[in-house]
This record gives structure tokens, C-alpha cells and sequence, in this order.
């Protein structure tokens, strides 16, 4: 596949603007730093049909091809292997800094699952997709698991001391938090702790589908090669989960906590959910066999 | 207007469960509370026009109806004063345990805005509904003021004493947090500081529709009694900026970073942001002028 497309002007991952910062003693005026949120749409075509929209989130720019991978395959649309090429829009409707917030990704063949399956568009609509196309509350259960095999393996196992150490060395990857404060974190690390790739973001499910994206569009296909651990730098939803569960990572684990439905959803797929992580005590929720 | 509704088994608003803490010197099982995470799915009536699902949002349980009504309200479809009822739904195809999760909300009239105008359905799809029903990135960056007045009038000044005290007086009403570690807060705050209504999610959007919502329930019209003061616990992206725009709230405060289109929607619209509110600091990214 071929990642191409006109990049006429990259929005930049911070905007630079004037603030008045207030302290005790009085005011001053001076330049800062915040992250960048874009909205980013999704086409997405194949042989015989034309470029449809299927999802809007708000994200922060770059990594953008990674994002749009990453989100398809989530929904079960996007199956390693047969994306033809993926590209920012050229449809000469659209100003030009709206060209860089729409990406196309174009199937080799129809998709496994249809993103009209679910409702009339899978209009994403939010930078938080693991319910996209969601149609009822009952959809929302069923598309967890639905169309994916369990994570992993139970072969893989992971040594405490190492999931003690992944905040740590997921902090050290976080360039854009440094200098904004205002973005999550995810990232792809093997068993020995051996970080894969971080890709940081307003939205903590685009941060999720970009690590993901990117091996996808590396070439690596998860349900022969899932990675280990993904480790989030926030709290972990049932939104993260589902995605990683549909990247079939047996090990996730957080530095905040887990919700109810995260809990649940891990433990039905038999996934490992460990939350809390500090340098001297984690949490384990599901799947604590594999820490060992 | 009502708000009635069968209510078997409300879920609760966490959940308990046994784990299995890591420590650096071995392990220990004990029981564990985490946030409860649950779909709700909002329906909408109104004469003439049977209930047809809106919106799906991934909530803590409890203050569902306030959640439905500021979702609406946020959507421009929920006009204060014109709401019917809300109730649980009994859908007879609805097993016990999915009656708590779906909401309708019965309008006296017909909405100004059609929840079907800007796509196929609103179908929310997210915890972020921000960006509900937007179906293109130029429909996210209009969405924002459309429709909405400028928020609250310039007379309304916080003094910046009060607005460092903010985030500690959130923290104090944040119970579930205490239990949980798990979930974001909203509160709703007079110019001197005294607390008007807090609550918290697992979806920070949710908890902003829900002190939103509160005031809409309790019969207060945000178009000609703005509350004074939004506060947020966590970061402040665009979806929040949106929400508070809408409801008319001259001054937004988060303890943390904002992001580029929440300051550019805020400077847009005439509102005041701050974020990184401490006891001692806090950064004025729009409409400096209300604090004094």
C-alpha cells in the first residue's frame, strides 16, 4: 500500500498564542504553548464505491494516516493486508486548510464488516470511537468482542518489574505533554519492556488508534504478531479496551483507573488489565496469570 | 414538566470487585470500588413524533435525566421551558437491566433544530457529544456558536482570588472520586465563589451536560439566568468549551490544559478560559477582562 497526498500546509502539534497568567502578586503577559485539536474525517472507499465519510474526531495533527488505520481496523472495518493507499483529500470543495483535516483510505476489496451495518452512517462524531456506530445500548456491549478472537495468547506473561517500569518509560516519550501539559499518551511495549512506539494526542483514543495504525501500516498483522502491553497514561474506559481488545494486546495497562465496563469487557475477553501503575504498585483487575 | 420513570435497580454508581494488588514485595487479593461505566441511550419525542433514539453516551449512572436534558440543550435541540417529561424507557424489548440505560425525553414542540438536520440521525456515539451529529469538519467548527447567543454579557467579574479557590471547592464535593480515582467533575459556581452544583462521570462531557442539565431541570433559563462560573477538573478541549458556550457560561476554569480550539472557540464566542488553576497560579487563555 502507498501513503500519499498533497500536504500543503501541515497544521502544526502546538499553537503558540498570548496568555495572561495570574499569580499571587500580580499579572504578566507572555507567549504559550497548547496542543493542537483539529477535527479529522474519515473517508473511506473501495473497488466500485466512492469515497464515503464514516467518522469525525477531534484530534491533534500528525500521525494522521496512523489514526484513520488504527480507527477502522477498531470498528472491524479495516483488515490488515488490504488497504490500497491512504491519502489527504483532494476534493477541490474544501478550502485548503480543511484538505489536511480529511483523509481517505481506500480498501482493495470490500470490507469484512460494512460501516453502514450499524447505523445509516458510522458517523463517528467524537474523538472517542470505540462506540462508533454504536446504534443502542445493546450494540454497544455486542461490538466489543463481536468479530474479534480473544487477545493474545495466554503464552505471553510479563514480569511485575516491568509493568512497574512502563509509566516511566512511556513519560520519557511524551514530547508534546512536556510542552502543553493537555495531551494522553499510548504506547506499544514488548515483554521486556522494550518500547515499540508512543504517539501522544488530545483524544485518548485517537492517541490508542495511531500506536495501533502504526504497526498496521507497518506491515504487522495482529492476529499473527499482537504486541504485548499497551500502556495509557490516563484512566482506561471501555473505549481503550475494546480497541485493544480488536488489536487482540492480551496486556493493558494504565496509570489511572479502570471503569466498571473496562473491568468487564477485559475480563470477558480475557485480556490482562492493570491499573494504577506507580514505580511500586500496580493493580491488576483481569488476566493477573500473565504477571509473573 | 415531570421527570417519572420506573426505576427497578438503579445501577450504582460503582461497583465492586476483587483484584489483585502488586506491591514490590509480593502480592495481596482484596476488594476494590471502581466507577461504574454504562451506555445510555437517549431518545426524543414530541407531538406528532414517536420517541426515536438520539444519542448513545457512555456514563456513570445516576443524574440520567439531567444528563439527557443538558445533552440536548447542547445540541440546540432542548429549548428551556419546552420539555414535557422525562422518564426511563419501558420498551417491552428492553430486558430489566436495559430499561435504566435508555432515556426519553418528551419535547411539548417541535425542536427548532431538527436532531435529524445535520445527518442521517444524531446518534450520539460517544461520552465526547461535543461534536454530535456534526458530519464534516466545517459542521464542527460551526456547530460551536451556531445558534447560541454570545455566553453570559460582560458585566458578570470573578475576582482571581475566587478563581484559584475553585478547584479545591470542586475537589470537595468530588466523592465518587475519592472512592474511584476514576472519573472527571463539573461544577457550576456563583462570582463569590459559593458552589451551585457539582457532579461527576466517567465522561467528562457527561458530567458537564449533567450540572447543565440540573439547572435546566430545576427551571432555570441559561438565556436570561446564566450561571457565572464552569469548573472542570480535568483538561478543557473543544466539546466542553462548546457545551458552555451553549448554555452561556461566561467563565470556564480547569485545573488543566486547554486545548487550541477550546481557546479559539472561547475567544469566538466572548467567554473568559482559564486552565492550570492552582492555589497560587492560574493562565487566562481568553477574556482576561472578567477577572478582576
Amino acid at each position: 500500500m502507498s501513503t500519499s497526498g498533497i500536504r500543503p500546509r501541515r497544521p502544526g502539534r502546538v499553537a503558540r498564542l498570548r496568555v495572561q497568567e495570574h499569580l499571587t502578586d500580580g499579572t504578566r503577559r507572555h507567549e504559550d504553548e497548547v496542543a493542537t485539536e483539529e477535527p479529522l474525517e474519515v473517508r473511506l472507499a473501495w473497488p466500485g464505491r466512492p469515497a464515503e465519510r464514516v467518522a469525525v474526531t477531534m484530534r491533534t495533527p500528525g500521525h494522521d494516516f496512523e489514526l484513520a488505520a488504527g480507527l477502522l481496523h477498531a470498528e472491524g472495518v479495516l483488515v490488515p493486508g488490504h488497504v490500497d493507499t491512504i491519502a489527504y483529500c483532494t476534493d477541490e470543495t474544501l478550502a485548503p486548510e480543511e484538505e489536511l483535516n480529511v483523509v481517505t483510505v481506500h480498501l482493495d476489496s470490500p470490507p469484512p464488516r460494512s460501516p453502514m451495518a450499524r447505523r445509516g452512517t458510522l458517523t463517528a462524531a467524537s474523538s472517542a470511537c470505540g462506540v462508533c456506530g454504536a446504534e443502542s445500548v445493546r450494540d454497544v456491549l455486542d461490538l466489543a468482542v463481536c468479530g474479534h478472537d480473544a487477545p493474545g495468547g495466554d503464552a505471553v506473561a510479563v514480569s511485575p518489574a516491568v509493568v512497574r517500569r512502563l509509566p516511566e518509560a512511556l513519560r520519557a516519550s511524551q514530547g508534546l505533554f512536556d510542552r502543553t501539559g493537555g495531551v494522553h499518551a499510548a504506547g506499544l511495549f514488548a515483554v521486556d519492556g522494550a518500547t515499540v512506539v508512543v504517539r501522544e494526542d488530545v483524544g485518548r483514543h485517537n492517541a490508542v488508534d495511531k500506536v495501533v495504525g502504526h504497526r498496521l501500516l507497518a506491515g504487522v498483522d495482529p492476529r499473527t504478531h499482537p504486541d504485548a502491553v499497551l500502556c495509557v497514561s490516563g484512566r482506561l474506559g471501555f473505549e481503550v479496551v475494546q480497541k485493544a481488545v480488536a488489536a487482540r494486546i492480551p496486556v493493558v495497562v494504565a496509570v489511572g483507573a479502570p471503569t466498571s465496563l473496562a473491568v468487564r469487557l477485559a475480563r470477558e475477553a480475557g485480556q490482562t488489565l492493570v491499573g494504577f501503575t506507580r514505580d511500586e504498585r500496580f493493580v491488576a483487575y483481569a488476566g493477573a496469570h500473565r504477571l509473573v
